[in-house]
């Protein structure tokens, strides 16, 4: 099934069910108020919200209204916690190589980064920048767990997973190797984070979401309406189930926790190109001795969108405007 | 007024209002059931919990019981967001100074570091270890704010500090010398953060809470009922207020976000001890050569409290077993 949070002026908005062909909409409650409600109590309530999904697929359910994502929130507007992976070597690697990095990386250790999850922004809002400088968008998957008990196996973990959505990491790359080099991972290099408007169970990835725990489709990637990249998510060094029992060694991960993939990046990225601005700037580095990609620049336009083999798209489309920040009044 | 959060079975728990000298507590609904929700609706429902607290301390309330701090969960059992400073100069540089540690700060830009926030444990909760080598604890003052705006002024963020709290900082050491290395955070090195019982508003700090946005208390800390150290939090080298202006140099940071200190670390360490076995460990190499205090083992019990000037304690105690950790059945 597929859901959406819409704004209703709540710090946790409405639930929605989403057609499949994400056309319309009809509200989730009474059986779940929010996402969150949803996740935590989902042995309940999914079979419920299923039925929902079902009847309007058919065309049968009443009440129903046309989906706009741009009235849409993160499905979740906010969770208990976030941590992004980069569980895509292939990244790492040609950064490290065009900016000559010397990460100290524990060969089957991956890099996981707790990040903050008290704000994320609705996929089709304006972006304030605080500054311009050295920012940047990394277009990833990503999974939402129900509580998961410290010490699980990759196969426990990878049987709490209840849903997957895309999003956007937005990065300021000024402050990012700054505080990179210091060690304690990310504050200022990474603000709010921009999740696709509709979070899906994995059964709507068809093939899509493979028997190795990864997803074998594209991360389509355009910054102000041309091409910029479409890799695959099947070259991730780890299953969900690895990075996700990594994740939970010493430690419970409770329902609505969210963990990101890390920028989806691929061997052939001189092809497919890259799903974040960095990554084809070192690419060009390594080439030619010079970035010649500009950072984000105020007014672009970035859009992420991943399609089945039917050519739907799954989740609806991250399509943002980056623009100046102001202060409230 | 102080508070507290009872278990009841639910993952928020049960608010109550607290005693100021903590003997006695009654529930805090109808006016708020959850602290979450007293801190999203701060300006409408505080006064009504001031109340209650005041009929409280009257001894002229209705339906109070004893205040039991076994019973407690973290005051906020989860939140959204949980940032952990390193605030206090003087702890990182006698660890740099006993291991050649190079971190590369830059002048003037405090250490913050995002931290799990979706499963706190109780002060009193026996605490499991999956794995005992290297565990070590750190002692800290957190405060938790209200909605503040991105790109806020430090006068602004201190304006938005609501409540005040101690911390057991758990801390795995032989995870955090890998972590750090590789620069991306803290994610096996800390496991599961321990709050003490008692969130009180600054007010019932006194003096306590300083015009500096400095805590002009000392955090007593004893390891199996053995004085360990009483380093005193007027030494930190950023105010609250710095220090949550930095956090939302370009993000909003919304209700609930707790920022905590830091292990408290004085100059005069030799003298008033530490806060964290690291610490005393480093200032015995920099001396001898060699650390003799052992990292935590099981069964060592810790505690951490904080009194104020009329010898009343002021949060109640962290006060806790390390256990081994035993899979759920």
């Amino acid at each position: 099934m597929k859901l959406a949070t819409l704004k209703n002026g709540t710090r946790d908005g409405r639930l929605v069910v989403v057609s499949r062909d994400l056309t319309r909409a009809i509200d989730a409650a009474p059986v779940a108020a929010t996402l969150q409600q949803l996740i935590e109590h989902w042995d309940d309530l999914a079979p419920g919200v299923q039925s929902i999904y079902e009847l309007l697929n058919a065309g049968t359910a009443l009440n129903d209204f046309p989906f706009d994502p741009a009235q849409a929130m993160s499905p979740l507007p906010r969770t208990h916690q976030f941590v992004d992976a980069s569980a895509f070597l292939n990244h790492g690697n040609i950064m490290e190589e065009a900016y000559q990095l010397s990460v100290k990386k524990t060969p089957g250790i991956p890099v996981l980064v707790q990040r903050q999850s008290d704000d994320f922004w609705g996929p089709c809002d304006d972006y304030p920048l605080v500054e311009a400088d050295h920012g940047d968008f990394e277009g990833e998957f990503a999974v939402i767990v129900d509580d998961t008990p410290m010490a699980s196996t990759p196969e426990v973990c990878a049987s709490r997973i209840r849903l997957v959505m895309i999003l956007n990491d937005v990065s300021m790359r000024a402050h990012l190797f700054r505080e990179l080099q210091m060690g304690f991972g990310f504050i200022n290099a990474k603000p709010a984070t921009v999740f696709g408007p509709v979070a899906v169970t994995p059964d709507e990835l068809g093939e899509g979401w493979g028997a190795d725990g990864r997803i074998h489709l594209d991360m389509n990637v355009s910054r102000n309406g041309q091409w910029f990249g479409e890799p695959n998510g099947r070259e991730m060094d780890w299953s969900f189930g690895e990075l996700l029992a990594r994740l939970g060694l010493n430690r419970n991960l409770r329902a609505g926790t969210i963990l990101g993939t890390g920028t989806v990046s691929n061997q052939a990225a001189r092809t497919v190109g890259s799903a974040c601005l960095a990554e084809k700037r070192a690419l060009e580095k390594i080439s030619t001795g010079d970035s010649i990609t500009p950072f984000l620049q105020l007014g672009d336009r970035l859009r992420f969108e991943v399609f089945g083999a039917d050519g739907q798209s799954i989740f609806g489309a991250v399509d943002h405007q980056f623009v100046p920040f102001k202060a409230e009044q």
